[in-house]
């Protein structure tokens, strides 16, 4: 289960390109630690430690079989992410629409405005 | 305009609560600096450290009217961040897609499999 923090870690991990890139590459499928270093130019060291980054903050799941570690979104990760901004835009917006519902009354014709009384 | 790094900056200013914290409260409306500094335990000063990150990543703006100055939600500055989450869950629910009509097919009743050949 992801921990009440895990927004701050996540928010976090993901100010890294490096680690977006990552999550927009696992988003398309899953894959091994080796064909997720490919595209980068650092040592694979240097992409285990991004990869636990991501997954101790729970935007990915990895798994060994073998000698073979894939690693795979977890969506609830992401999700708790966009449910806060999805929040955001919610609160943001009603008050747009109260606006826009205030200015349509007063815009009304025939209707007294304060000025008018 | 935003930067091409402003989703990096944006990441790492909403990985802190306080920051969080005044976004929830822009959200619900425009609000002066030192209302947004009451429910926190902290100096003037370093409510105003948290406001200018958020405006330098454009997540909020803010005006000066002779001694006041007031901020607001810049909505752009969300935008970035959930568009960027919206179109990797699009890629890992298009895949799941893909994997569900992949599992329906083999599943079909009368249809000829691979090994019924």
């Amino acid at each position: 289960m992801l921990k009440y923090t895990d927004i701050d870690t996540s928010f976090r991990a993901l100010a890294e390109p490096t680690r977006r890139a990552i999550v927009e590459r696992l988003s398309r499928g899953p894959a091994t630690v080796t064909d997720l270093a490919k595209p980068f130019d650092m040592t694979l060291a240097a992409v285990v430690q991004h990869l636990q980054v991501l997954e101790e903050c729970g935007l990915i799941r990895t798994e060994k079989v073998g000698r073979v570690r894939t690693c795979q979104i977890d969506p609830r990760g992401l999700g708790k992410i966009s449910d806060w901004v999805a929040a955001q835009r919610v609160l943001f917006e009603r008050r747009l629409d109260r606006l826009g519902d205030i200015l349509a009354e007063t815009d009304e014709p025939g209707q007294p405005t304060e000025k008018d009384q």
